[in-house]
C-alpha cells in the first residue's frame, strides 16, 4: 500500500498539478474580487512601494564624526573686571571643538578664593543658626560649600547668622548679571564639519560642498536659501529653535542641532543631503527651577610667591549644543522585496476568502454555489465506488431532493 | 487561437473564480486540521500580536541629550596637602556636565615639576643601568617619563643605578594611598536630566517629572520607590552596579548609567518612562591589572616670576560615570501589522499542505482520497473530449477496474 | 436560509475540505513548475538563512563604553621654547581618556597676551586701514581677534596700515613651523578597552583578551597578526588609514578607528570578537582649506604678582581621534524566521500562478487545460439543476460546440 502510494508519488513527480475553480457568473462577487484586488494592488505599489520604499534594505546605525570652530569677539566693560575682550580660547568650553559644546555667555566670577574659613552664604537653609550647636563641627553644609567648624557668626545686632566654614573663602555670593555678559555672542558663528558612514553599505558623506568655491565657504551663511552651508549664526540657531537668545545667554540653556541623513542610495550620492534642524533641549515649558537652565562651575587654578595655591572660581551660564547626527540610508535589497510582495500575494489569499465567505453564504443562490464548490466524497459505501460520477457533483441539498 | 484565448480572458473577467474543493468526511484530519489552524492563530494573535507587539513599527534610534550636575563636598587633612577642602569645581573632569563625568576620588600628586634632568624611577625596567652605556643618550625610556641623557646614576654604594633622564622633574613616585583620599565621595549626589527624541515619530521626553512640587526635586533620591526621581547617589549607585565603592575610589573604575527607554506609543505619553540600570563597565573579574580600574594624568601649569613654568603633575584615579541612553518606541503600523498577518496565512496554507500529506499518503483510504483530490484529465486521445465528464472524476485506481 | 446554511457550516465544521487539483499530464510545464520550486527553495535556504542568516532577530543599537590611554614622550628643541619633553599630561586633550581624544603634534605659541591695545594682524583683510575712519571703533574685527580702537597704525614710511585694535595683546602671528613639532608621536602607542553590550540580548563583552597573560596585554602591539591585541601604534593607525603621519602631523586631522561587532550569538561568545578599521574622516582629498586639517586654539591663564592675569595662547595643530563602535549582533528567533519562510511559500504560490499561465494561455493545448481548469456552473435555468453533473464540468468552448 505504502509502496503503491510512494511509487504513484514519484510517478507523479512530473505532472503539473493546478487547482481546480469553480467558474461562479456571479457578477456581483466577481466585480467585488476584482475590487479587492485592485485595492491590495494598490495598496502594494502606492503605499509599500513607493511611499514607504518597501523594496529597500535600510541602515539607521550611522558612523558620524563632528568638527566644530566658533568664530567671534566680544567686548565687556563691568566694575568687575574692567574692560575685558573675550575670543574664542575664553568662552569655549572644550575647546577642541567636538559635537557637544559650550558657548560662555554669562558667569559669576569669585576671585582669589583661598583654603580658608568663612561664613557659609547666608541663602543656604542648613547653614543658618542661632548659636553654636546649630553648627555641629566636621558636618558638611547640605548643598552647601564646606564644612562647618562648630562656630555660628552673627553680625552684632542679629539673633541668626550663619555658620563658619572651611571652604574656599570667601564663598560665591549668589547674584548673576540680570544682562548677560557676552549678550554680543548672538553674532558668533559656528562651523559644523559632519561626516557621516552607513557601515552597511560602505558609504561617506560629508556635510561640506566639495566646492572649488571657497571664498563661499568661507562667507556663507546656512539659511533657507543656502540649506548646504555649513556655518550657522548663534542667534539664528537659537531662533530657529525656538528660543530667546538674550534670554538664554542669562540663564543658560541647551540647544540640540539636529543632523538628518535621509538617504536613498538607489539615487546618486549627490542626492544624499544633510536635513538641519534645531530644538530647544532643556524644557523651558515646564517652569521647574530646577530642569530649566543650563550652568556648572569651573576654577582657574594660580599659585602666589609662596607657593601656595588659589583660585578663580567661575559659574558659567551658557548655551551648550548639541550636535546629533542621525540617519537612514536604503538600498534596493531583494529580501524585504520579496517579503512585502509575498504579504501582498498572502493578502490576496485573505481577499478570496472573504470573497468566498459572500459568495457562499451571503448571496441568494450561494447554497447552490457552496454545492459546487464543495464537491462531497464518501469513501464507506460500495455504492460510491460503483458510481463515482454520480455522488461527484452532488451537493447537500441536492442529494436532499433525491 | 491566441485571439480567442484573449478574448475569453477578457469576457471571464469578472466571473469569480473559487477553488473548488474536495469535502473528505474524514473527521481525524478534519479535526487535525482545526488544531493546526488553532494553533497558528494563537500563535500568531497570542506571541506576534500581543507578547512581540507584531503590529508595531519600531524606532530604535532615538536622539538624546543627557545634562548632570555633582553636588557635594569633602574635606581631607593628608601630610601632603595639609587640610583641603574639595568641592565640584575640584573634583569633577570635565566640569560641564556632559553624559560622560568623573569623579576624582584618589591621587597622586607631584607638585613642583620643572623641565630639568633628574633620575628615572627605579620601577620602570627599561630604566635601570649598571653603567652609562646603558643609558643610550636621547633614547626615550620605554613607557617611562623622559629621554635618557646618557648618564647611568647611582647610589654610592650600590651597584645598579638608574638612567638620568631629562623630563618634568622629580618624576613621579608610584605610590598611591591604599585608603581614598576622598572616600566620602560616597555621599556625593548626581542630578542626571536626559531629554530624548524618536526622530521617526516626533516624539519627545524628558525623565524630569513635570512636577509643580519644585521641593520634591530637590530632596528626593532615586530609589525603588521613587523610580522617577533624577538625584542619584554615588554611593548606590556603584553598590546597584556590583561594585564597592571604596574599592573603587581607591583603584578607579568606570560605571555605566543605562537609561532605557521603552515607549508604546499607542498608549499615553505618561506611560513612555525611563528604566535605570547599572553596571560596571571595567572588568574587574578578569584580573589583568591592564584592564582594571581607570586613571589618568593631568597637570597645572604655573609660572614663576621669572616667567618659567612648573607645573603639579595630578594622576587621577576615580570613578568614571558613562550615561548610556538607549530606547525603543513602537507605534502602530499597517506595514508590519499586515507583513505579520500575511506570514500567519501562509502558514495556514503550509497547514493545510501538511494534512494533505496525512490525507493523501498515510490515512487507510489515502489512496481514494488522491484519486478525488487529483483529477487526471488526459488530452491525447481524442475520446476524452466527447466525454470530458467520465473520465473527469476517475481516479487511478478506478481506470485500473475498468 | 441563513439558518440553514449556519447549521451546514457548524456541522461541516470538522469535514476536511482540501482544494481539487487538476493534474495536467504536461511534462513541459510539470518540469518547469518543478524547476521554479526548486530555485526559490534553493534562494530560501542558501540566500535567505545561510547568507542573511533570515532565521535571527538582530540587535543593531548596542551600547559601548570606551577607555583610552596614551603612552610616550617626545622631546623638542626649538629657539621659542628651548629644550622642551612632552608627556602625556603636556599633548593629549582631554586628558580623561575617552573615546575622542587629540593629540597634540604642532602648535603655534602666543606668550604673555596680556588686555592691551595692539595692532590686528595684517593677514586679515577686514583690519586694514588706510586712516583712521577705515576703523570704526568699537567695531569687531570680522574673523579678527579683537575690537577696534578708532585708530589706524601704519609704518612711518607705508600708505597702508592695520587697525588698532583692544584685545588679547599680543595678536597670534599666523605661522606654523613646517615640520610638525612632535612629529615623533608617530610611535606613540594608545591602549583602546572597549566594553559593548546589546540590550536586547542582555549580552556583554570586552575586547581586551581574558588573558592570564598579562606581558602579552603590556607588549603586544595591534597588527594583522595580533589581531586582538588592544594597543595600536598611532604611526600604524595613521597609515592603515591611508594618511601620512608627518604631514597629517603639520596640518591635523581626524581619523575614524571603527570597532565593528558583529556577532552570531547563536555560536559561542568567544566568536564574537571586534574588528578594527581605521578612516581619515576630515576630507583630504577636496583641497579646500576650509574643510581639510584640524586645530583649535587653546589658553592657560597665569596671573603675575599684581595679580593681573595674563595667558599663553596655544593653536593646537594634531591628530583627533574618534573611536567609533558600531555592532550588530543576530540571534534564533521563530518571528523572522516564520516571516521568511511563509514569504518564500507564498513565493510558491506566486510560481504555481506563474505556471498556470504557461498552461492556460502559453501551450498548444491550454484551450483544453482551461477547459479542465475552470469548472462553470450556471444557477439561472431551473434545468442546470436537474443535470449539475452535465454542465458542471463543460468548459466554454464545449459549450460553443453544442
Amino acid at each position: 500500500m505504502g509502496q503503491v502510494a510512494w511509487k504513484a508519488l514519484f510517478l507523479s513527480l512530473f505532472d503539473y498539478k493546478t487547482e481546480k475553480y469553480v467558474i461562479a457568473k456571479n457578477k456581483k462577487v466577481g466585480v467585488l474580487y476584482r475590487v479587492v484586488q485592485l485595492s491590495i494592488l494598490a495598496y502594494l505599489v502606492g503605499w509599500v512601494f513607493v511611499v514607504k520604499k518597501g523594496y529597500q534594505d535600510t541602515d539607521t546605525s550611522l558612523q558620524s564624526s563632528v568638527i566644530t570652530k566658533l568664530k567671534g569677539v566680544a567686548f565687556t566693560n563691568t566694575s568687575e573686571l574692567g574692560e575685558r575682550l573675550w575670543d574664542v580660547a575664553d568662552y569655549v568650553i572644550p575647546p577642541q571643538g567636538e559635537s557637544v559644546f559650550f558657548v560662555m555667555t554669562n558667569l559669576i566670577v569669585t576671585p582669589n578664593q583661598r583654603q580658608d574659613t568663612c561664613p557659609e552664604s547666608a541663602s543656604i537653609p542648613d547653614a543658618l543658626c542661632d548659636n553654636d550647636t546649630d553648627c555641629l563641627e566636621g558636618e558638611a553644609v547640605v548643598a552647601g560649600n564646606g564644612v562647618k567648624t562648630g562656630r555660628c557668626l552673627k553680625d552684632r545686632d542679629s539673633t541668626r547668622g550663619t555658620c563658619e566654614i572651611l571652604a574656599w573663602c570667601p564663598v560665591e555670593k549668589r547674584s548673576k548679571p540680570k544682562k548677560p555678559l557676552l549678550g554680543s555672542a548672538e553674532n558668533f558663528t559656528v562651523y559644523i564639519k559632519n561626516s557621516i558612514r552607513f557601515p552597511k553599505f560602505k558609504f561617506s558623506k560629508m556635510n561640506v560642498l566639495a566646492t572649488d568655491n571657497e571664498s563661499y565657504l568661507k562667507s556663507c551663511r546656512y539659511s533657507q536659501e543656502h540649506p548646504y552651508c555649513p556655518i550657522f549664526v548663534l542667534g539664528n540657531i537659537v531662533r530657529w529653535a525656538g528660543g530667546n537668545f538674550q534670554e538664554m545667554a542669562s540663564e543658560g540653556g541647551v540647544i540640540g542641532i539636529q543632523i538628518e541623513w535621509n538617504c536613498d542610495l538607489d539615487k546618486a550620492p549627490s542626492e544624499c543631503n544633510p536635513h538641519y534642524s534645531f530644538s530647544r533641549l532643556d524644557n523651558k515649558s515646564a517652569e521647574t527651577s530646577i530642569s530649566s537652565g543650563y550652568n556648572f562651575r569651573f576654577a582657574k587654578y594660580y599659585r602666589d610667591a609662596e607657593g601656595v595655591d588659589y583660585r578663580t572660581l567661575i559659574k558659567a551660564y551658557g548655551i551648550r549644543f548639541d550636535v546629533m547626527v542621525n540617519g537612514k540610508a536604503g538600498k534596493f535589497n531583494i529580501i524585504p522585496t520579496i517579503i512585502n510582495i509575498s504579504s501582498g500575494l498572502a493578502l490576496m489569499g485573505a481577499g478570496a476568502f472573504f470573497c468566498d465567505l459572500v459568495l457562499l453564504y451571503l448571496i441568494k443562490k450561494s447554497n447552490f454555489y457552496r454545492g459546487k464548490k464543495y464537491e462531497e466524497v464518501k469513501s464507506s459505501s460500495r455504492k460510491s465506488l460503483s458510481s463515482p460520477t454520480l455522488n461527484g457533483n452532488q451537493s447537500p441539498d441536492q442529494l436532499g431532493t433525491l
